[in-house]
């Protein structure tokens, strides 16, 4: 009766799991066996295996409030700011790439992962980083023979798709089961970075090409919109009213903010006579440039054929970092996930994606950092609970205190298929002129805020806030105070000093190349900052980005460092101390960090 | 030996201080010596013979950090507003009084009331109310006969004059004892409200005069200045970097942010093409219209004289109630003040600087709300102590708490001198165009911020955050919990019509009466009151507004409320719970109050 009991309703075939999940590894292998690149296909044919039983539950569990809640907070964390980039996009890419280009690519990629990915929790769209990078390209490729940019885009896609395969087949994707704190938070940091510099770009523009009036207008609609959100959020996150109010605010903080300032934006007068510059949009389901959506790909000269090849390495370096990342920052820690993850599927897939995307002209889209963990914030039922603490000051006296706990997550696809459907319906003719009334200055306000979500509450600033506050008001047994602040200073340098490099090169034609950069902080972590820090040290300050089981179990096991034999939970001694005082943190721009 | 110890250096008579405080009282009299009205001029001679011992020490005693501080933010809490209502009764009183005008009369007012006054803590100045008043005379005025305006507003102060000096002979302050927070907080909230609002109308005189480009810029600046001084303020109560350091941040909020905002204004490109408009300045030392400083009012109708008279009264009764309460806040109870304060004197002070005004043709000035109590706050010496909190969760374990304690308040006449000089300077020529450069949208910034700060730490919102927050997380020992939910409504209700009573007539010519509305609130608060309430939640709710010993010897001892025979130690429950948990609230827009 009680084994019953204890097997969750919700994670149908328990057995198949644990099987699974012991069964990719490469721990006792020997010979060629052991050899990882050498086992084509074994990683994704775990991955399949272990989620696969799953898949009619992915379903059945969806109908909940949580999911019709997500499915809103998505389409607009995702299409918001995936419009604002195709708007630079457009503007330097000689407007090749434009708004039906950027929903096609949305809807392609929710439709594919929604249906066909092991792990629908990772939303896949259009990111800054493919938008720096087409342009990059662009200025490059404008250089020798501005006209063959469309063919070039293509192949490489395609070789970036041929890259995708490899790689998966391969079963490299295993290595990231070593991106830690390290090196995630200096990529949050950076997207949050480019981001925010991007809302910046967006309202110069709007003063160049829309003039001084609606310049001004923009930046007040941009700084009222952000503060709006960032006011709904704080609000969410606190103890105002009852939870499922409070609760309620946040979820839709996003449509409330959008559909209020977009309609504030065409008041009559001043407002409207301002003139500020709207979403352009095309006929619906056209290319945006008079052209088939096939590219003829076979017209581009070979040279350039061959030319593309190094780009398209380029991109599935990016993607393997970037995609891969919002997978296990999807999947993180403080997310109570039970159904497994399945990164080497998921980056074929996305292979393909990237293959269809350079065929039909459109721009790639990858992972979202940070809209993939906000995808499972918002599925998540949070619980606030009361925490009471005793004091010694007299009898029964007390401390109260509101505690967050994650209780359980709303795994399933059907969020993000839903989601697509919605991008879909965007689409059309209709709706391709609702869209039309959105001034660009909503979209500024959308990097502004979604930019804070990944910097306001990363690792690093967590640490400079630390280095700030006075010493005598830190409760003394904040792990960080077993740290020099010396030694915390070094490592903040660390990770400061690449996001400096990567904005700096990415104004640049340097920019294709800072995947590269990203990618070097992974064995960076792994063999110098072992060096520089003492194990206590790196226990208190890094942790592991994801360490899930059901996680580690498609990367083929918990990480092992150089020289170090311990267990991953001495790991993250900071994240688990403020946990046990406040309980989880969100994945929203007002979430309390300390 | 140990009895010199005692005497605290800083207080040089303290013998005669203990009498005179006693001596003013009407409690054993009898006969008409025991009828206040009769005795004419007692308080005010009271109120010197208990002050004057000090006079060498308020000089003495000033020659600290703190005084310097207090000047540059007094010079600029003081005068940003003076200028920002200057530039609306500019406008709206057919430009009879301008820049010229409003620096005349701080500039009196501050030497008058920094030499002559008992309490040189309050800041006598030009208020957002004396502003409305001005110009509401001048539409009632300009109904029958635009062009006696001058001469009229000279017989209102005339009027005036004799009314504050009757009232102060008659010592009738004496019963601004009996205003409780019911009352101040009613009005510190409509201030706000009326500096917000003002805030509003300057930007939006912005886009009709200026044109849109203007109008959205001034906008952007205004909204950013608040943000920059709230951030700055915010910072200055938090425990980041050391205290010495996050003090100046606080003290120099205001002048860092005019400047770096007034430049901003400057910049060449789209920020100065947009011509926003700047304050409007004319010759030094000469008034703005051309006509000597003497108003030739014996040129006046008799008829109109007289008409004059009821108006006088209403600015004595405006005075009344506003200079004396912003005399009892600055010198309320969280501040540690030790030398005697002294109402019927400064009042009678005030009856002077209105004849001055209304013969010379400038705004009356009178004590500034919420200026007057940020002045006593820039010149006390806080300290942010750390309190442990043990707590019953393991042995050794504890939660540490910044506690802030007002030490000591600099209690001396040079801030208030000094600032008055300052305000001298800024009327010579040069210093008149540097005023030029500033745009008015900084001015709407200003209203912002001091507006905020009279409503965000209001006793009224303090309430209003109490009901909104989940109960489970309210602390069992918060003394709310004892009124119920129904009653603390029905009080804050009762606040907020009267507030909304005030706001809704300010916008009409029957402005010119709110002065009765919010005089109403103390008998109200006396007869009414305590038949709707219990002495219970009274005590939990209500508060005296200064209760300093020092404070109520001016006013001829505590007040009784009729029927009560309780010590005032019995009210307040709220507010000593606060300062117990949190230590005392500051007059900043970013203090925290819960």
């Amino acid at each position: 009766m009680s084994s019953t009991a204890d097997t969750p309703e919700t994670s149908s075939p328990p057995l198949a799991r644990e099987k699974s999940a012991a069964s990719y590894t490469y721990d006792n292998l020997t010979g060629w066996k052991g050899v990882r690149i050498l086992r084509i296909g074994r990683g994704m044919y775990h991955d399949v295996r272990r989620r696969l039983p799953y898949y009619w539950s992915d379903i059945r569990e969806a109908w909940t409030y949580r999911t019709v809640a997500s499915i809103i907070r998505m389409y607009f964390v995702n299409i918001l700011p995936a419009i604002a980039y195709t708007l630079d996009m457009h503007r330097r890419t000689g407007q090749f790439y434009g708004i039906n280009e950027a929903l096609f690519s949305s809807a392609l990629a929710a439709m594919v992962f929604s249906l066909l990915s092991v792990q629908p929790l990772t939303i896949v769209g259009i990111t800054g980083l493919i938008s720096l990078f087409n342009y990059t390209i662009y200025d490059i490729i404008n250089i020798y023979e501005p006209s063959i940019y469309p063919q070039f885009m293509c192949w490489v896609g395609i070789w970036g798709a041929i890259f995708h395969w490899v790689v998966s087949l391969c079963n490299l994707c295993d290595y990231m089961r070593y991106v830690t704190d390290f090196s995630s938070e200096s990529f949050g940091f950076y997207v949050g970075t480019i981001y925010i510099s991007k809302g910046v770009e967006e309202l110069i523009s709007e003063f160049k090409n829309r003039g001084h009036t609606a310049g001004f207008m923009s930046c007040t609609i941009a700084i009222l919109y952000f503060l709006t959100i960032y006011g709904l959020e704080t609000i969410g996150s606190s103890t105002a009213w009852r939870p499922a109010f409070r609760g309620l605010l946040a979820d839709y903080a996003y449509p409330l903010a959008t559909i209020f300032w977009v309609g504030f934006s065409h008041f009559p007068g001043p407002l409207q006579t301002a003139e500020i510059s709207r979403v352009p949009v095309s006929r619906a389901f056209y290319p945006t440039q008079p052209r088939g959506w096939l590219v003829q790909f076979w017209e581009l000269d070979t040279k350039w054929v061959f030319v593309a090849l190094p780009f398209g390495f380029l991109v599935m370096l990016l993607f393997y970092y970037d995609h891969n990342v919002s997978s296990l920052t999807a999947q993180a820690r403080q997310f109570p996930l039970k159904k497994p993850a399945g990164f080497h599927w998921d980056f074929f897939l996305l292979g393909c994606t990237t293959f269809i995307s350079g065929i039909v002209g459109i721009p790639f889209p990858n992972g979202l950092v940070p809209q993939a963990p906000v995808h499972t914030d918002s599925l998540t039922v949070y619980e606030t609970d009361l925490r009471i603490i005793p004091t010694e000051e007299g009898e029964g006296a007390e401390i109260r205190r509101p505690i967050v706990k994650a209780t359980a997550v709303v795994e399933q696809r059907v969020s993000h298929f839903v989601m697509g459907l919605a991008i879909i319906g965007t689409m059309t003719g209709p709706l391709l002129i609702v869209l039309h009334t959105m001034p660009s200055a909503v979209f500024a306000g959308v990097f502004f805020i979604v930019g804070w979500g990944s910097i306001g509450s990363n690792g690093i600033m967590q640490k400079v806030i630390y280095l700030i506050l006075e010493d005598r008001f830190v409760q003394r047994d904040e792990p960080l105070l077993r740290v020099s602040n010396r030694k915390i200073l070094l490592w903040i340098a660390c990770q400061l000093i690449t996001i400096a490099t990567c904005v700096a090169i990415s104004e640049t034609i340097a920019a294709i190349g800072f995947p590269v950069l990203i990618i070097a902080l992974i064995p960076f972590r792994v063999s110098i900052i072992p060096k520089w820090f003492t194990r206590d040290e790196i226990g208190v300050m890094d942790d592991m980005t994801a360490n899930n089981k059901t996680v580690l179990a498609s990367l083929g096991g918990p990480p092992r460092f150089p020289g170090e034999t311990r267990s991953q939970d001495e790991y993250g001694l900071r994240r688990r101390y403020s946990e046990r005082k406040e309980g989880v943190s969100r994945q929203r721009a007002g979430s309390i960090h300390r």
